[in-house]
C-alpha cells in the first residue's frame, strides 16, 4: 500500500483553529483506491520544529507523494505554489516565540526550488469540477515558505518523490465581520480527493497558459 | 400551500452564466415542508422589463415571502441587502441597450426601504453552519437595486409580505486567471434552503452586533 | 466673508490618527478667494457627541457649504457618499464606549437622505487632475453615517444649505506591513481645494455616467 | 559623472499609458548630486526585445546602480522585489504577439535570483517619509519578471552593480470607475528621489523584520 502524506499546520496568529489542519485531517486513513492510502499529518507553526516533524514523517511513511497544506489569509481560492525560496523573514513571533528575519531556510542552499507536481492539470481538474484554483509564484517568507522549501530540499537530495505545497483562503467562521474571502474546509477536503489522483498520474505537466500579469 | 418566490438575474455584463439564477434554478418546485414550496423566475437584466416580470409574478403566486438575489462581482461572501435607494446610475447598458443616468426607480418615492427580512438571525444562521454572510448596505445602483427597491414599493403598498435582496459572489468558473473571490452556486442553493425556514418563523429580529466601521 | 466648514474625526479603532482631521485641519483659516473661507472642526467619534459639536459649530459658521470627511479603511479612492441611512449598527464600541446595535440616528426620520452636492461634477475636476474618486453608496453603519446622516436632516430642516460627506483611505502610515490601500493625508487637502470650488459653482450637477454594477 | 539607469515600460494589456514610464521619464537628465546622474529608457513590452534592449543600455551607459519598474495593477504600495524566477507563462500575448507557456527565462540558469539592493532601507526611508511602500515576493510570470531575472542574470555574470525592480500601482486615470488601488505617477517619482540615494549608499541593508504571513 503506498502511502500520500499531507500535512496541515496547527492554528497561528492569534486563531483559533487552522484550515489547512481540518482540511487534511478529514482525510487521515482513507484510500484512494487499492493500492493508495492519505495519511495526514499536523505542523507545529515552528520554525524549529516544523522540518523535524516534516522529515520524521517523511522517514517513517516513505510516501509516494508529498503535499502540505497552509492557511494564506486574504487569498481567493486554492493556490498551488509554484516556487519556494531561500528566505525567512517573521513579520510576527511562531508558536514557538522565535521571529528570525533575513534569513535562508538552509544556509548555502540553492535560492529557489520549483514545485515538481504537475501544477497545471491538478488545477485544470479543479476548475472543470468548480473549485476555485490557481497557480502562486510565492509562498511568503514564514513558516509557510520554510516548509515548503525545506521539503523540496528534502526530495531533491533525499526521496526523490514528487512534492508541493497549497495555500488555502480563511474558513468562513475566521472572516466573520470582515469582508475577506473565505473557502470551507470541507470543500478544501472535496478538492484534494479529485487533484491528488492526477498529481499521482500526470507524468508531464499540460502546456496550458496560466501567469500572471504582473 | 404557500409559496416563496425567489428571483434570479439573466447573465450580463459579458458574462455567460449568473450565479444567482444558477442558485435558485435548482430549488424551482422544491418544498421546505409540507406547507411551504419554492418557485424561482429568472428576471431580465433590463431596467424597462425587470420590474414588469416581478409584478407577474407577485401577483400570479401570492407569495409569503420573496427574496430576489443578484450577481455581485467582487464580494466575497452570501451579503443581504439591508437598504433599497430610489436612484439609477448604470454604469453600463443593459441587457436591452438601456443606460439610464442619475434616475429615480420610482418618481416621488421614497428615497430608501429598508428590508423587512430578519437579517441578523439569518446570517447568524448561515455562519452557525459554516458559510461566510454578511449585511451589506449598498445593493448599487444597477438592475439589482432598481429590482430590489420595486420589490420594497410594490410590498409596502401592495402585498405586505416580507421581502429583501440577496447578493452572491461570481461562481468560480467566472473568475479563472483572476484573484476574485468565488462561490460554488451549489453552496449558494444549500445556504438559501438554511436561511428560508430562519426568514419564516423569525418574527422579531435578533439584536446582534453587525455594522461596519466605515 | 462666507464659510465652508469642513469637518474630521478623531482616532478611533485602536488608531493613533485619523487622515480625515489630517487633511481638513491643514485647510482651518485658508481663503479659497477674497470671499470664501474655509473652518476645520474635529468631531469626537462617539454617538453621543457627534451630532452636538456638528450642530454647534453649524449655529456658530453659519456656513454655505458643509463637507464632512471620515477614514474608510479598505477603500481605495476619495469617495463622496451619495445616500445617508438612519440606521445605526455599531461594529464595535465608539470612543466614549457606546455601541447602539439596529437602532435610527432620528427616531421617526427619514429612512434615507441624498447628498445634496454636485457629486458627479466634482469626481470628474479631481479625476481630471489625476486623483483618484468616485461615489459610493454606502457610508456605513458607524459614526460616520450617523453624522451624515444628521447632517443632512439638519440641513434640510434648518440650515437650508448643501452638505454632504467624504470617506478616504487610510494614510500611508497606517498600513505599514499590511497590503492595503493608503493615501497621503496631503493628497486629499490638495483634492479638497480643488473640489470644494466645484461644489460652491455647480447649480446643476452633470448628468455623466457613475453608477455600479452590483 | 556616474549613471543610474531606470527603465519603465512602454504600455501593454490594452492600457494606454503605463505609469512606470511616466515616473522615470521624468527623471531622464536629473542630477541626484555632483556626482550621480539619472538615465530613464523605455523597455518594450516583449519577450523578444525587451531583455535586448536592456542589454544595450547596460553596455552603454556603464551605470552604478540599475532599477527597473513596472505597472502591478491592482497592487497598492511600492513594491520592491525580492525575487526573480527563472520561469515565463504568460496569460496574455505581450506587444510584439509572443505568448511562451512554462519556459524559462534562461536555459539552464539558475531557478531564481534575490535582488542586490538594501531593500529594507530604502522602504524604511519612504515609508518615513509618508510613502506606502513594501517588498514583494513574486514579480509574476510575464515580461515583468523576465527582465527582472534577465537583470539580475546579467549583474551577477557581467556588470557587478547592484540592480532590482520596482512594481507600482495603476495610476488614478487607468482605474476610473473601478474600485482599484492607485498612486499618481508624480508621486512614484517623488519616492524614485528619495531611494535611490539611499540604495547608493547603504551597504549592508538593515536588519528590520518586513514578511508576510503567509
Amino acid at each position: 500500500m503506498a502511502t500520500i502524506l499531507l500535512t496541515g499546520f496547527e492554528p497561528f496568529g492569534g486563531e483559533s483553529v487552522n484550515p489547512s489542519w481540518q482540511a487534511v485531517q478529514a482525510l487521515d486513513g482513507v484510500r484512494l483506491d487499492d493500492e493508495v492510502q492519505i495519511r495526514a499529518v499536523q505542523l507545529p507553526c515552528s520554525f524549529a520544529a516544523s522540518l523535524q516533524v516534516l522529515q520524521e514523517n517523511l522517514e517513517h511513511y516513505h510516501p509516494v507523494l508529498v503535499l502540505c497544506l497552509g492557511q494564506a489569509g486574504g487569498r481567493t481560492d486554492l493556490s498551488f505554489e509554484k516556487v519556494a525560496i531561500n528566505h525567512i523573514d517573521a513579520r510576527i513571533a511562531d508558536n514557538a516565540g522565535a521571529q528570525p528575519i533575513d534569513q535562508p531556510v538552509i544556509a548555502g542552499g540553492a535560492t529557489a526550488y520549483f514545485s515538481t507536481l504537475p501544477l497545471k492539470a491538478m488545477v485544470a481538474k479543479l476548475q472543470q469540477a468548480g473549485f476555485a484554483a490557481s497557480i502562486s509564484y510565492t509562498a511568503g517568507t514564514f513558516v509557510c515558505n520554510q516548509v515548503f522549501y525545506g521539503l523540496m530540499h528534502l526530495l531533491q537530495n533525499q526521496h526523490k518523490v514528487r512534492g508541493g505545497f497549497l495555500h488555502i483562503p480563511y474558513s468562513p467562521g475566521q472572516v466573520k465581520g470582515k469582508q475577506l474571502p473565505s473557502m470551507p474546509p470541507e470543500l478544501v477536503t472535496e478538492a484534494l480527493k479529485l487533484c491528488l489522483p492526477v498529481a499521482l498520474q500526470t507524468e508531464q505537466d499540460w502546456l496550458i497558459a496560466g501567469g500572471t500579469l504582473d
